[in-house]
C-alpha cells in the first residue's frame, strides 16, 4: 500500500503551487487572469458546480474561490483549524477582517496541554524556547491592620497532576498565530486578510452547498466563496454565529470591570517573575504574570460597585496604572514602557448550538464561549476546539466517516465550554473574595482542568466505556494519555510516548504484550485482517488510501526533518503501534505485516526511572500487564482514549476477537467505503 | 553601573545598520557611493589609518574595509567565531571563496558537548529538534566461516559519562553553517563570498596593523582590507596558515582510502537507525550513520594494499556502491537518492604553530589540524577552536586583556588537536583491524573525549590548581562542569546551571553556600571591593564597562527573548551567581548588591532526585558543603573551570582573602586600565 506522506505535495517559498496563488488572488494580491487549475482537489462535479456560482465571481478564474473548508477568523482557533487541515491535504480558505496579525495585548497564556498538542505538531520548540515559564503563585495581601505582606507561595502545577510540561507558557498570542501562518505559508497557503465574513446561504450544488459572502475592507468590493463547510472562528462578536439557528449565547455578565496593562516594569517588588495575586481589602485585586521579553501582565480590578467600575470615563489608563500603585503599596510601581492597555468586563456565556442544523456551519473559540481571562484559558480552550473539529472535518471531506462524527463536535466541546464557564464562575468569585486559601482551595480542585490533561469528554462513539473488557487500568476512554517514556526499538532513542508519533490526522493503534513472540498468533491475525478486505478496519484503509492518493496531504520542507511518512506506512487513517518491556531477541522482521512497516512506532517499555514517577508506561497506563496479556489501546486523532480492550492471551482466537471489536468501534463513526 | 546589553545596538532586517551595508558592500553587493560612519567602532585613531590604506582602497568609503578582526572561511569554525565576535559588538568581517554555504556533504555529526555550546549560544533547539539522535551503536561482522551477524549492540554514550544530551546529533554541515549565518544576518552582518584570501601584509599602522589582500573570484578584482587580527578557519590547505612562519603540519597519511556516500537507502538491513560499524574479513568496513531526512551515510573503506585502493580510477561512486553492497550481503542494499559521493585518505596532522610570532594571525579548525572523519571529532573540535579563541579575542581586541592570554589559545588548542590526532590513530587502527571487540574497548576508553567533555586544558595562567584551597570536590580547573539542575530562585523555574547563564563573552563567579544569611559578611566584601576602584576586579569591571559603552554588544531581535541585559547587570566581565539549597525566608533584597543585581543567577540547589543521578549541583560540582562552608567557583567564558577555593566560614575576613584571591587570578591574564 502507498505511503501517502511519501507522495504528498512539497511546496517551497521558491514554487508556490497553485494552493498559494489561489489564496493570493482571493485577497486581491495578484492580479493575474490566466486560469490556475486545482490539480490535487480536481472533482468530477466542480464543473457544474462553477456554474452556479458564476454570477458571483469574477470570469477570469472560478477555482479560485472554492474550497472544502472556509474558516472565518485567523485568530488561534481559526488559524490552529486551517494548518490542520491544510497539512492533512483539505482545500481550505481563510479570511480574516484584521490587516494583519494581532502586534499586542489580548491572549497570552499556554497551558500544559496546548503546549504537548503543538509538541504533536511539531511546531512548539520555538514557543517553549522564547515565552516565560510560571512555575509557582505568590499570594499577597492588605488588610486595614496590616501593609501588603506575601501569605504564601504555591508550585502552580503540583505533581498532583502528572504533566510533562508542568508550567503555564507566556508567549503573545500574535506569536502562537505567527507559527501558524508561517506553517500556512511554508505549505502554500496565506491568510485572506482585510476581508469580512458578511453572511452564507445554502445553493442546491451538491458538492459545495454553501456560498459565502465577503466584503474586502479597502476596495469594499463583494467577494463570494463556493465551499462544503463553513467555520466560525470569528471571536465573541461572531457573524457566523449570527447566521445558525437558535445559537444564540446563553449566560451573564457580571459586574467587575478589569484593566489590563501590559509593559515593563520598573518596580522593587521582589515576585514579579511568579504569577502573583495581590488582594487589597480596601482597593480591590491585581494579578500580575510575567511574559517574555521582560513584560509583566497586570490585570487590575476595579471594585464592583464602585464609582470608577461603573463610571466609563475612568477606565483610562493612566486612572488603571495609578489604582495599580496604590494596591502595590509600599512598593515602588513604574512602567517603563506600556506596549498595551485594555479593559473589560467579565461575561460568561455558551452559545446555545456549535452547529447548524444542516452540520456545514460550525463555530469555535470565543464564538462558541466567553469567560474570564484571568486563569489563562481562552486561547488554550478555542485551539482545542479546533484541534477537536479539524481531524473530524477532514473525514467528513474525504467522506471517510458517518454524519455522527460531526455531531460529536458540539456533544463533546459544548460541555466543554460549559465546565470551563462553570470553573470560571467559581474562580472568579474566590478571586475577588480575596481569600487567597479560597482561591488556592479553588485552584487546587480544578487544576488539572486548568492544565487542560483534565479536560474529558463524556461516554459517546467516540469514547467506548467496557468495564467487562477493560477491568483495570488507568487510560479512561474520553481522557488523554499520561505522559510516559519509552525507548524507540529502531534507533533507541527516548521519547514521549504520547507526543512521538506526530499528528496527521489518524488513529493510533497500540499493542502492549509482554512477549511478543507468544502474541505473534494474536497480531498475525489482527494484521492479516487489517490489509484485507475481509475487515471493516481493513475497509476503511482501502477507502481512505485511495482518498489520499488522491488528494494526498500538503507537505512543507520543514517535513522533511518529521518524515511523517514513517507513521502511515500502511494506512492513511491508522499508525500501528507495539509496545513491549524488552529487546530479548525481538527483530522487526519477526512482526506481522502492519507492525513490521511501522518500525517507528515499536517502543520498548524499558525506562521506568526516568522523569516517569518510578512507572514505566505499561503501569501508568493499564495498571501494569501479566504475562500472558494482550492489550489493546485505540488512540483517537486528537490524542484522546477511544477505547481500550484487556484479551487474557495472544492467542490466534483472541485475535479475532480483536479484530471483530475495533470493526465494530469504527463502525461507529467510520465509513468503509 | 551600566547594563550594556540594554544598550546594545538593535538590527533588524528592516533597518539594516552600517555593519550590514558595509558587509554588503565589502562583498560588492551594492555600489552606493555614499560613505557610511561606523559610530560603533569609531576609533580616535582612524582617520590616520585610512590615510595607509588609502592607496589599495577605492575612494567612496574607507572604513568599509576596516574591521578589527578578519576571518577567512565560512566554514563551521569561522562561522563560530564571527558569530561570538559579532555578538560581542567586536567588527568583523568574514570572507570565504566560495559562492554559498555547504550544500551538501562533508561534516555532519555534534558531540555533546557541541550541543551543549549551542544551548549557551541559545542555538541549539533548531537542530535538536530536526537532528537525527545516536543512542547506540551496533557491530556486525562476516567471516570465511560465518556470513553476516551482529555480534552486539552497545549504548554509544554509557552513563559513565554524564552528559546532558548523551546522543551524536546527526545534521548536516551546512545546517549548522546556515544557522550561524542567520545569526549574524539578524544581527546586519553578511558573509562576503566569493573572496580568496591571498595573502596578508604588517604595516607601520598602529590601530589595524594588517592589511590583508584577496581576490574576488567573478570580478577577479583585488580587495584589501585593513584589520587588526586574522584568523584563518580556511580547512585543511589553509592559505593563512601558509603565511605563518615554521606552521607547517607535522604529521603522516594513512594508506587506507575511504569512500563517502550520503543517501536514501531501499534496505532490509535491520539497524540503519543505529550507528553500524561493518566488518568483512574479506573486504573491509563499512560505518553507516543515520542522518537528517531519512537519509543514511555510508563509509566504506577501501583495503589498504589492494588494487582499488592504490588505483584511483577506480574510486567511483559506482565501485564504492558495489562494493559496500557486496560486504552487507546478504541484505539487499540499494539507493533510492544519493546526495553526495565523496573519497579521502587519512592523513593525521598538526600545525606546527597555531599563530604568528605577532599574536596577530592565527589558524583554527582544520586549518591548523586534521585527521579521519569518522568519530565525527572534525566539526566538533573546529568550533571549539573558535569558541576557546572568541572571547579571547573579544578581550583582547577592547585592551582589556594581557599578551598572555592570546598565547593560551595555541597551548590549550593544540594539545588538543595532538589529542586527538592520537585517539583517532587509535581509533582508526581498531576500526581497521576489524576486531569489534578492540574497537569498543577504543571507544570506551576515550568516550569522555569523543564526547567533547572529557576534552580538558592543562593548567595554565587561566587554569589554576590550588589543592592547598580546594582539598576535595569533582570540579577541576581547566575541565568542564558536569551538568546538574537546579531551581531558579527567582521564578521557580527549573535550569540546567551550566547553561542558564547566556555566553556573553564573561566570566561566572558562583558563590555557593548553605546559610546565605551568615555568609553575608562574606559576601558583603566581595560585592563592596567588585564594585569599588579598590580591587582589581574592581577595576577590570570599570574598563569593561567603559569598553563596552563606547562599543556595545550587537543584539539580534531573537535576544529580546534571551535578555542578556539580565547576566551583565554590574559588569560586562563578569556575571555573579549565588547557589544555596533552600529559599528559607531569603529575600533577594537580603543580598549584597553584586548579586541583588543578578536576581537571574540566584539558584536554589533543591532538585536532586530529577535526572541528576540523585546528587544535588553541590554533590556533583563540589563532593558537598559543609554548614559553615562558603566555595567560590571561576568559570570562563568557554564554560572551563578556572579556579575555585573553599573557604571555612562565612566571615568577613574571608571575604577579604577572597578578594585578594579573584584579583590574583584575574591580574593574571586581564588589565585593570
Amino acid at each position: 500500500m502507498a505511503p501517502f506522506w511519501s507522495i504528498m505535495k512539497r511546496s517551497t517559498s521558491n514554487s508556490p503551487p497553485n494552493h498559494h496563488k489561489a489564496a493570493k488572488m482571493a485577497a486581491g494580491l495578484t492580479s493575474s487572469s490566466t486560469s490556475t487549475t486545482d490539480s490535487t482537489h480536481k472533482n468530477s462535479s466542480e464543473n457544474t458546480s462553477i456554474s452556479q456560482f458564476g454570477a458571483v465571481l469574477p470570469d477570469s478564474d472560478y477555482s479560485t474561490f472554492l474550497s472544502d473548508v472556509m474558516v472565518v477568523g485567523a485568530g488561534p482557533a481559526g488559524l490552529m483549524l486551517a494548518d490542520n487541515l491544510v497539512r492533512f491535504g483539505i482545500k481550505t480558505h481563510i479570511v480574516d477582517d484584521r490587516p494583519d496579525r494581532t502586534s499586542t495585548g489580548r491572549a497570552d497564556g499556554l497551558q500544559p496541554k496546548s503546549i504537548e498538542t503543538l509538541r504533536q505538531m511539531r511546531l512548539a520548540e520555538p514557543l517553549v524556547r522564547k515565552g516565560a515559564k510560571i512555575y509557582d503563585i505568590a499570594f499577597w495581601k492588605s488588610t486595614t491592620e496590616k501593609s501588603l505582606h506575601r501569605t504564601g507561595r504555591e508550585i502552580h502545577y503540583p505533581p498532583v497532576v502528572d504533566l510533562l510540561d508542568p508550567y503555564i507558557l507566556l508567549v503573545h498570542q500574535g506569536m502562537v498565530e505567527g507559527l501558524f501562518e508561517v506553517d500556512l505559508q511554508e505549505r502554500g497557503v496565506e491568510v485572506i486578510r482585510n476581508t469580512a465574513f458578511t453572511d452564507f446561504e445554502y445553493t442546491p450544488e451538491k458538492v459545495r452547498p454553501l456560498t459565502v459572502h465577503c466584503k474586502q475592507n479597502v476596495s469594499h468590493t463583494n467577494k463570494s466563496f463556493g465551499t462544503r463547510y463553513v467555520i466560525g472562528c470569528d471571536g465573541a462578536h461572531s457573524r457566523v454565529r449570527k447566521c445558525i439557528p437558535n445559537a444564540t449565547p446563553v449566560g451573564a455578565s457580571s459586574d467587575a470591570v478589569w484593566g489590563v496593562l501590559d509593559g515593563v516594569l520598573d518596580t522593587n517588588f521582589p515576585d514579579i517573575w511568579s504569577k502573583v495575586v495581590v488582594h487589597s481589602d480596601a482597593l480591590g485585586s491585581v494579578l500580575m504574570i510575567p511574559r517574555e521579553r521582560n513584560m509583566t501582565r497586570l490585570y487590575i480590578e476595579l471594585k464592583p460597585g464602585s464609582e470608577e467600575a461603573t463610571s466609563k470615563e475612568q477606565h483610562t489608563q493612566e486612572f488603571v496604572q495609578k489604582r495599580a500603585q496604590q494596591i502595590m503599596q509600599p512598593y515602588r510601581l513604574q512602567w517603563r514602557t506600556v506596549e498595551w492597555f485594555g479593559r473589560y468586563q467579565i461575561g460568561q456565556r455558551v452559545a446555545a448550538r456549535f452547529m447548524d442544523p444542516e452540520q456545514r456551519v460550525f463555530i469555535a473559540g470565543d464564538a462558541s464561549h466567553t469567560h474570564s481571562p484571568k486563569a489563562a484559558q481562552g486561547m488554550n480552550t478555542s485551539m482545542h476546539d479546533a484541534w477537536n473539529l479539524a481531524w473530524k472535518l477532514n473525514f467528513s471531506v474525504r467522506n471517510l466517516s458517518k454524519p455522527i462524527l460531526m455531531e460529536t463536535y458540539e456533544q463533546e466541546r459544548k460541555k466543554i465550554a460549559q465546565d470551563l464557564i462553570d470553573f470560571d464562575y467559581e474562580h472568579a468569585n474566590a478571586f475577588a473574595a480575596g481569600d487567597p486559601q479560597a482561591l488556592a482551595n479553588n485552584f487546587t480542585k480544578n487544576v488539572a482542568f486548568i492544565s487542560g490533561y483534565g479536560v474529558s469528554y463524556e461516554p459517546n462513539v467516540l469514547n467506548i466505556h467496557s468495564p467487562k473488557h477493560y477491568p483495570r487500568g488507568h487510560l479512561t476512554p474520553g481522557f488523554l494519555l499520561p505522559p510516559a517514556k519509552v525507548t524507540r526499538f529502531i534507533d533507541a532513542n527516548p521519547v514521549d510516548i504520547q507526543t512521538d508519533i506526530p499528528a496527521l490526522g489518524q488513529f493510533r493503534i497500540y499493542f502492549f504484550t509482554n512477549h511478543v513472540i507468544s502474541s505473534l498468533p494474536f497480531l498475525d491475525a489482527v494484521s492479516n485482517a487489517h490489509i484485507s478486505s475481509s475487515s471493516y478496519v481493513g475497509r476503511i484503509t482501502q477507502a481512505a488510501n485511495a482518498s489520499y492518493t488522491t488528494q494526498p496531504p500538503l507537505a512543507a520542507p520543514h517535513d522533511q526533518f518529521v518524515c511523517p511518512e514513517r507513521y502511515t506506512p500502511v494506512s492513511g487513517v491508522f499508525t500501528y503501534a507495539l509496545v513491549t518491556p524488552e529487546r530479548g531477541d525481538l527483530e522487526i522482521e519477526h512482526l506481522p505485516h502492519v507492525l513490521r512497516e511501522s518500525p517507528f512506532s515499536i517502543y520498548l517499555d524499558d525506562i521506568p526511572e526516568k522523569d516517569t514517577r518510578g512507572q514505566s508506561c505499561r503501569d501508568k497506563w493499564l495498571g501494569g500487564l501479566t504475562d500472558g496479556e494482550v492489550v489493546v489501546v485505540n488512540v483517537r486523532p486528537d490524542g484522546y482514549v477511544g477505547c481500550v480492550r484487556r484479551f487474557s492471551d495472544g492467542g490466534r482466537e483472541n485475535g479475532a476477537q480483536a479484530v471483530e471489536w475495533l470493526d465494530r468501534y469504527y463502525e461507529g463513526f467510520m465509513r468503509d467505503q
